[in-house]
């Protein structure tokens, strides 16, 4: 007999999430009712809001209620549905939690096509993360042909997009990232124009002369240093995309924010939170131009697929606070 | 013979401007060259940027050159007229500097009407102030009939505008001012639904009973802990328009930005940056608006007219930055 094996979240952590905040579980897989799906989960999405919906801080959706399988994106296959848009064998994505056999209602999943991308990148680039850069850059950054974008987190799920998407509308695109594996990946695999490895110790310096015409359009994944560095350095009228700041998630006190937001008045900038739910009617448009450049071959996407099933969750987790991940993270199951 | 009475700018201030960063001068007034007038200086207006204008700090506009006379709005009669739009009598307003009787081009000047309205208002709420709130709260604030209004400052030259602009477009307005004449003021002769003074220490508390339904656009004159307060309390997809920092102006070492800033992201708000020069192009509707409804009693406006003359410009100017004014502040020639 199979057993659905899940993730429950236990207790709201202090600073990093740890196992001591879940509880593992394995329970019988319940018989389906009309109008529901039961699926074999193959990958799990990390994401860096996951840490924001397990804190009970005011934000844009509920917390994880204590005892609740925790949330997260996953992609599996169906092995049985009583819902007439599914059948078994059918590839899926949606809100299923960190659990192996979740049974959910057929309208919580999505039907992907996995002849031209893998399963996995329905979760990432082709996926939340994918359209989260789409409408994040264009709807609010707002870019113009021949404008400077910078954007932080820059060979993450999000960040990559963002630039290759930035590169396709004629932008000149400097990324923001940790390390030089990962800067050469940005440069030389992705054609960002210029790449910058934050842990070296001139940010802004190295953004000066990646930037000599200043920036025009931020897209802000991190926070904290790097979002008053770029601030110091935006042109009159520029956009600052607010899409995350993900350096921040783990604090255990509040983080004082830019000493720079001066830069807002002076040089009228424009800072804007996003959230990709509130595009939720227009995710067709991107699945449609996402899929479509990488066809061509103009959207490169890379993962970062991580074993150890489960119980792994919290560890794997961590690494996208650390940096410890090189491409949308994914684990296994 | 007639002098011009000067105030020249002779050092950069660190914290407060005092009587030590200026020079007094007494100089003869020139000759009149084709197209200039002479004016007779009666009000000079003193604007929170003025601090912004004596740093060398990057800005909306390049800093007073030491040496140069203290830039300034004025108000004043013209003496002589080589301008073939003015003549002897007229009054003008613009940026004439801190002196008494200053010879400028006649580009340089805004022939004012003074039967409706005295000279000093024309410096003040149907002035450059009136200016700022109008296309500021309108254009940036973007506000709804049935919205949550808060002004910072709110009993100042902008701040008093943007609440009855606020009441006239069918907003509930909460002001936040310094000490229970200003907010009295504010609710019992303006109309503004609510008051709160910012020195009597429950801000947060305060802030929360005066917007039961929270807040859809703030209009942000100050800063510091106010900003951080009212971040907490923006409603979903609020805007906040940025016009000033004034309790920051005089700091000697970088300020801290907001803990909340990550409001932003959650509530998806806008904060946007405005400098009224941006409109000039517009200012005659702002005139005409304002003009409007001061005619019809729905505007009213307060000078806190000093004397002093041209030499007590840095001690009247400092009571901007620590609340000692009560409406519009302007120096009597």
């Amino acid at each position: 007999m199979t057993y659905n094996h899940l993730v429950r979240l236990k207790s709201r952590p202090r600073g990093f999430a740890s196992r001591d905040n879940f509880t593992l579980a394995k329970e019988p897989i319940p018989d389906l009712r009309e109008g529901e799906i039961a699926i074999e989960t193959r990958f799990i999405s990390l994401d860096p809001a996951m840490r924001g919906w397990m804190s009970d801080a005011k934000s844009y959706v509920p917390p994880v209620v204590l005892g609740d399988v925790m949330r997260a994106y996953a992609a599996g296959h169906i092995v049985a549905s009583r819902h007439a848009s599914f059948a078994a064998g059918d590839a899926v994505v949606g809100l299923f939690g960190v659990q192996s056999h979740p049974v959910v209602d057929g309208k919580m999943a999505l039907k992907v096509d996995t002849r031209h991308a893998p399963l996995e990148r329905w979760i990432g680039g082709l996926g939340m993360p994918g359209w989260t850069a789409y409408f994040g850059l264009l709807e609010v950054g707002q870019p113009k042909a021949g404008e400077t974008l910078v954007v932080s987190a820059a060979s993450g799920a999000v960040g990559s997009i963002v630039g290759q998407i930035g590169k396709i509308k004629g932008l000149r695109v400097v990324g923001i990232a940790g390390g030089a594996d990962k800067c050469r990946y940005l440069t030389e695999e992705l054609g960002f124009d210029a790449a910058i490895d934050y842990k070296a110790g001139n940010l802004a310096d190295d953004l000066k002369a990646a930037c000599p015409a200043g920036i025009d359009v931020y897209f802000e994944n991190v926070g904290g240093v790097i979002l008053d560095t770029v601030l110091a350095q935006m042109n009159l009228f520029g956009r600052i995309a607010v899409c995350g700041f993900i350096s921040t998630y783990n604090a255990t006190e509040p983080q004082a924010g830019p000493k720079n937001l001066r830069a807002v008045l002076v040089n009228r900038l424009r800072m804007q939170g996003l959230i990709v739910f509130d595009w939720a009617k227009r995710y067709p448009e991107a699945i449609a131009a996402l899929g479509a450049w990488h066809a061509e071959g103009k959207l490169k996407l890379r993962e970062d697929v991580r074993d150890g099933g489960i119980e792994a969750y919290p560890d794997v987790l961590n690494l996208l606070y650390t940096g410890g991940n090189f491409g949308k993270l994914v684990l296994r199951v």
